[in-house]
């Protein structure tokens, strides 16, 4: 039985890769766990807690730090692929064969590299705001989203209004609601990143926005994904443009999409409810 | 309580707009019904009867031929426009204040048509293997569709198993069972169309292939269908193609894209059950 919910999960660690890494796990027990990759800058509290509740409630979710990140030790690697390379590490560490994967933005990219480099270890694979390598648009953040980053706020954490929602009012609303669910954990939030982490992720993500090889053709390497997959965005992405995820599900060879309407680079926490009937149903059948 | 059901339901008739027009109603009395509009050729028997009773399990279903289809006297018109006005004044003689209406192929655009000429009249849209007027390559059909319309056939209703489903064996299996649930009905099926519906269809398929106006901004009457809409397709439909779904999610003001891997024109017939939960959640909601 789940007597853990994200409000309660203990912080726990296990060494890999030579350091060590900090987890939360919990959920039902049984099926096959679900990893979950976290976006630029993010640590085990920017999760939304009514999204990770409702896919705990089928199977056991584990979210983690990746090396460098908050409460995880070293240095945070300049490539998605390196981080999928610890990823990995830290997967075996805790004994398990075989996992789903969710990634959101930056980490949907680290999942993308995890299947390519072990194809064994991954059963499906969710990915959330994110593009292929080399995606449209991706070589640099557009002039609205650099607005949006640039702005001072009193409350720093309303950044992900503008980040994760759309200018409408039922968005924003919905945001409002976000940030409540966000902040709620009081008990044993996770330890704020360091000064380097945002910069190094800044490197890796301007990486992704290249071809790993000059010339390559242009998202053929998804073809070698062969997992089931889930592809999600908002209709009207400023951070990840949607076209990506339309390019991610012609691809991929086994991908459905999903797009939802009024939102931007985190419809999953706009349309909590409707993302967990997707997402459970994709992981459960 | 609902006794009828797709392979049993009565074909009854009403006077409307001068003609007697040929329908099917059944399923869950109590919420709004929905109206089905048909495909290219199609009548009353070319539904899925797993996808439809799975849709009257929730609420009422009305199958209809146009004018001119089938069982439904006239002259089938030459524009989606006019098959929405002869659809409205249908609606209207049964009685009905407000319906939701899903449009398979040229049923989507007629659909669409009806949405933009009486808004009042429908509260919710499902756009299944559809393009927006003007859409991309919609100006004519590709020659691999051209070849497999043009294919000689020992049973013809296989044309289905070409134009719904894409050609590996997983689909090609799965476009088997469909062509098993469309043939299953033996008595009282529709009348055959008559000589002059193709022709006409194909006139009204090519108008909605060009712009109403010459040189209007491309799609940007989608903007003025307010309803939610629940948009549908295979990821490679090679008769309405693919990228033409996308387009109809982006400028629509509140639609949802549901994109399925591995299928053709016809994915919500290769995956009924994922399509019945998608579809009745919209509806509900």
């Amino acid at each position: 039985m789940n007597t853990q919910t994200h409000q309660i999960a203990v912080t726990q660690f296990v060494k890999a890769a030579g350091i060590n890494f900090a987890y939360r796990r919990f959920g039902k027990k049984g099926s096959v766990p679900l990893v979950l990759f976290q976006h630029f800058t993010g640590n085990l509290d920017n999760w939304d807690p009514l999204v990770i509740d409702g896919l705990a409630a089928e199977r056991e979710v584990i979210l983690f730090n990746n090396r460098g990140v908050a409460s995880t030790e070293g240095e945070v690697p300049l490539t998605y692929g390196a981080m999928a390379t610890d990823a990995i590490a830290f997967i075996e560490a805790l004994g398990l064969k075989q996992v789903d994967a969710l990634g959101f933005s930056m980490g949907g990219g680290v999942v993308q590299e995890l299947a390519l480099q072990k194809p064994s270890l991954v059963r499906k694979i969710i990915l959330v705001g994110i593009a292929p390598r080399n995606g449209e648009h991706m070589q640099q953040l557009s002039p609205e989203a650099q607005a949006i980053f640039g702005k001072q706020r009193e409350n720093p954490d309303e950044l992900w209004l503008d980040v994760f929602f759309s200018p409408s009012e039922t968005s924003q609303a919905a945001g409002r609601k976000f940030l409540e669910r966000y902040r709620a954990r009081t008990n044993d939030r996770d330890a704020a990143i360091n000064e380097r982490v945002a910069g190094n992720q800044l490197t890796a993500i301007g990486e992704w926005g290249q071809p790993s090889v000059a010339g390559e053709e242009r998202f053929a390497y998804l073809r070698n994904i062969k997992q089931p997959a889930l592809v999600v965005n908002g209709n009207n992405d400023i951070i990840v443009p949607t076209i990506n995820s339309y390019h991610l599900q012609q691809y991929l060879p086994n991908a459905t999409l999903i797009l939802f309407p009024d939102s931007n680079h985190g419809s999953q926490y706009q349309y909590p409810e409707e993302f967990l009937q997707y997402a459970n149903s994709f992981l459960n059948k």
